[in-house]
């Protein structure tokens, strides 16, 4: 058997050497990195408290006393365990290292701690707000986070087997929406990606409805929005449910929209505008009669977190490349009687893409 | 039957009231109210996407068209359904007002943003950074919290009962986290009020540890933290199981912190300082050795957040008031072998306080 070879550099330090590369390209000394699921991607750590400052060739996570331990086990790089504000360490650090200018996180840091980094800056020093480094970085996935997203996605198909298996009219959406994070969870995942949405009868057509007490009730079109979160990695799928036999108005309204989301699927491949996706479903809903009743976007990336670049939305110029992973999920509302969205999990690939959400696509009638 | 008296200002509107007389006394113009928990106390919205603009005599609510049904349903004030970015249309309302000193929630605005709106905002008028205003207004909860804090409280303790029923050696620290969360919620809350801990062993010594696939074992400590969120309102308890018959050092160990957290909830009242009842836990884990084993604070407060003001840490000064709810979690962790904590809900009241959380404290053993 042959041996495997250790990588020269580890993920994490792979992906700190991309940030080295922006860092030179804009003239800048380091980036704090402030949003979490960055820190956990630049240095694998899980903790809810920490700020992860990048050097060109080198970086140091901050934390406080809770996490020192768990910091030790999960981080390839220095730690400082701050038992008073992260930003006095943050700034003697800054100044150690002579930093002129530190880019940081415009969308993912505070008014209140960007006025503290400020306030304790280096003289001469300056702030550099950039956009979405580091998301960026995160929209490609590797084969790894991909093998990640698949073992995700199928928790959370086979949790929707489990629960939809004690589905009974009478059931409340609460109690089915408690029976879907509960199998997620037996399957191993950490917990919902999101707040499980099921939403029955008229309610279906307020796309993100939490569920209530109500009752599900015969001739309800169900809307199941579901993800889990495991091992860091999100799922997303939205099924339809109905008890009995489906009249013409929700066949139609349901037929309508699966049509839109496989002509979505099929518009999906490298190279294409992320807009031209979104425009492959609302031509299917607009001649259907249903353009007006598609009132959100057609999908989103996903990785460590739920909602990530890119976004599917009419306007957006992104081009996609392989290795990015998105959902599409095109959906039709009609107040007062009910709405249909159907969601997959994609990779997209050099022709196309490849689904990740093993769930029919039927509409499922009890 | 006595006819139901309606009351002139609605409860919200009581609310800004209250902010009405901060923006007088500072003399500012409007506040811009961005924590979402903060735009539901002020207005009753519980979407995911809203900013409250809080003038002297008037309120209006900024929304998505996802949202644009449930805030008609839900919220006392005007409704603008922004199509495009909410800033522009936050920006024209400004002007429209001809506000000229801003108001905006330091610690919950983030840079983006609070850079969107200096750019949008109307000439010669200026931005003031203010901090926990609505904070400090949700400190005192009114009789109507407190019932609904208590309902989350119960709920969250009959869930524990529930889970535990269930509860053998060689199940994962997992699989209990789950059964605990799936009870809460069958039981009527919305969702757990944070990650569920369930810690077994050597690592209930890590305080904020995630539960793992760890099977629980034989002289195993095993620590629960769990919280549900009910009609949006938080509970929290820590409470601790031991499969056998403890040995001398867990004895001593939960014996301590017992005896502590007993102290504490004696030093509560209202008139006393926040970290005199910190100081009360730490002095009697002190006397037993344990003090550097102490390595968070007391408590803290919860309500629409699971951690609000006020902070009962060391050296807070801020005095305890009748309606306050807070959490009073004295804990040892010692590495290597195990960590205690023992957490229950309280209201301070005039004379002492009132402990919310029903269940037992004596060590669980199975």
């Amino acid at each position: 058997m042959r041996a495997k070879r250790r990588p020269a550099v580890s993920e994490h330090a792979g992906r700190r050497a991309s940030v080295a590369a922006l860092l030179a390209e804009h003239r800048l000394d380091a980036l704090l990195v402030t949003a979490l699921p960055n820190v956990r991607y630049l240095a694998g750590f899980t903790g809810s408290n920490a700020m992860l400052l990048v050097f060109p060739d080198r970086a140091l996570l901050f934390t406080d006393p809770r996490y020192a331990i768990q910091a030790a086990g999960q981080v390839d790089c220095p730690v400082k365990v701050s038992k008073g504000p992260i930003v006095a360490d943050l700034a003697a650090a800054l100044q150690r290292r002579r930093v002129r200018r530190l880019a940081f996180e415009r969308s993912r840091i505070s008014y209140e701690l960007f006025d503290a980094l400020r306030s304790h800056l280096p003289l001469k020093s300056s702030l550099e707000a950039v956009a979405s480094w580091v998301e960026r970085l995160r929209m490609r996935k590797s084969e790894r986070e991909i093998a990640l997203i698949q073992q995700s996605v199928e928790t959370n198909s086979r949790a929707f087997d489990l629960a939809t298996r004690h589905l009974r009219a009478g059931m409340t959406e609460r109690d089915l929406a408690a029976e879907i994070e509960y199998r997620m969870r037996r399957l191993g995942a950490e917990k919902p990606a999101f707040d499980t949405i099921v939403a029955s009868g008229a309610r279906s057509a307020l796309p993100h409805a939490s569920p209530t007490a109500a009752r599900i009730k015969a001739r309800d079109l169900v809307l199941v929005d579901m993800g889990a979160m495991q091992e860091g990695y999100a799922s997303d799928m939205t099924r339809m449910l109905y008890f009995g036999t489906p009249g013409l108005k929700a066949r139609r309204l349901y037929h309508a929209v699966e049509e839109a989301q496989l002509a979505a699927i099929a518009a999906v491949r490298a190279g294409v505008q992320a807009g031209a996706v979104d425009k492959a479903a609302r031509r299917v809903l607009r001649a259907a009669g249903f353009e007006h009743a598609f009132v959100h976007s057609t999908g989103h990336g996903l990785g460590l977190e739920i909602h990530e670049p890119p976004r599917l939305g009419k306007r957006e110029s992104l081009v996609l490349e392989p290795g990015m992973v998105i959902t599409i999920e095109p959906g039709a509302y009609l107040e007062g009687f009910g709405g249909v969205r159907i969601e997959d999990t994609v990779v997209v690939t050099a022709n196309g893409c490849e689904v990740l959400t093993p769930t029919s696509k039927e509409l499922r009638t009890f």
